[in-house]
């Protein structure tokens, strides 16, 4: 999500973070929107959903739209919930749920 | 969901509905309780919990606070996602995502 500027187009390649699609607080469709893409434009053939807290449901949302509206033939693989601790300013920790929604297409 | 007038206790061991919470609106922690009064009074090797709409991710802390906190050897035995179709009075129709979370936990 972050250093987006110089290299990060060539460097993220090894990483998968450019099939990560992460959920904020935006309308489902905004995500539906990022997902359709990168398998229809980038041609990933997996992509994955990453959200947090109450944006989780949102992540089911754009998962639900994609699979039954946008790319008939995709696949759920695999869906992994847990618990990531976040610190905020005041040093306080709190516990935050997230869910990582796998979705796979076939190529043709 | 039907029957449960007289015989219910015994009639629903056939069915797993027993082991079926449904997640709304409350706090997480009412469903956490729940949850692990199902796994440690009625005895439950298996829970499924169930939510629609905004309530998965309070579905999703539920099912950690569990995991983490009170029954630490229970496991995430399947996750799924899924749409339903809901119709309301005035006749229209409306999509809601759904997620049912199954935990399983050894028998001592």
């Amino acid at each position: 999500m972050a250093e987006e500027t110089t290299e990060a187009g060539t460097a993220e390649k090894s990483r998968t973070d450019e099939n990560v699609i992460y959920v904020g607080h935006k309308p489902p469709m905004s995500y539906v929107l990022a997902v359709v893409t990168q398998f229809n434009v980038s041609g990933s053939d997996e992509v994955v959903i990453k959200a947090r807290g109450r944006a989780i449901s949102t992540a089911v949302d754009a998962a639900e739209i994609v699979r039954n509206r946008f790319i008939t033939d995709a696949k759920l693989k695999e869906i992994k919930i847990g618990t990531e601790s976040l610190t905020n300013e005041d040093g306080r920790t709190s516990n935050v749920s997230s869910i990582e929604i796998c979705l796979t297409k076939k190529k043709k």
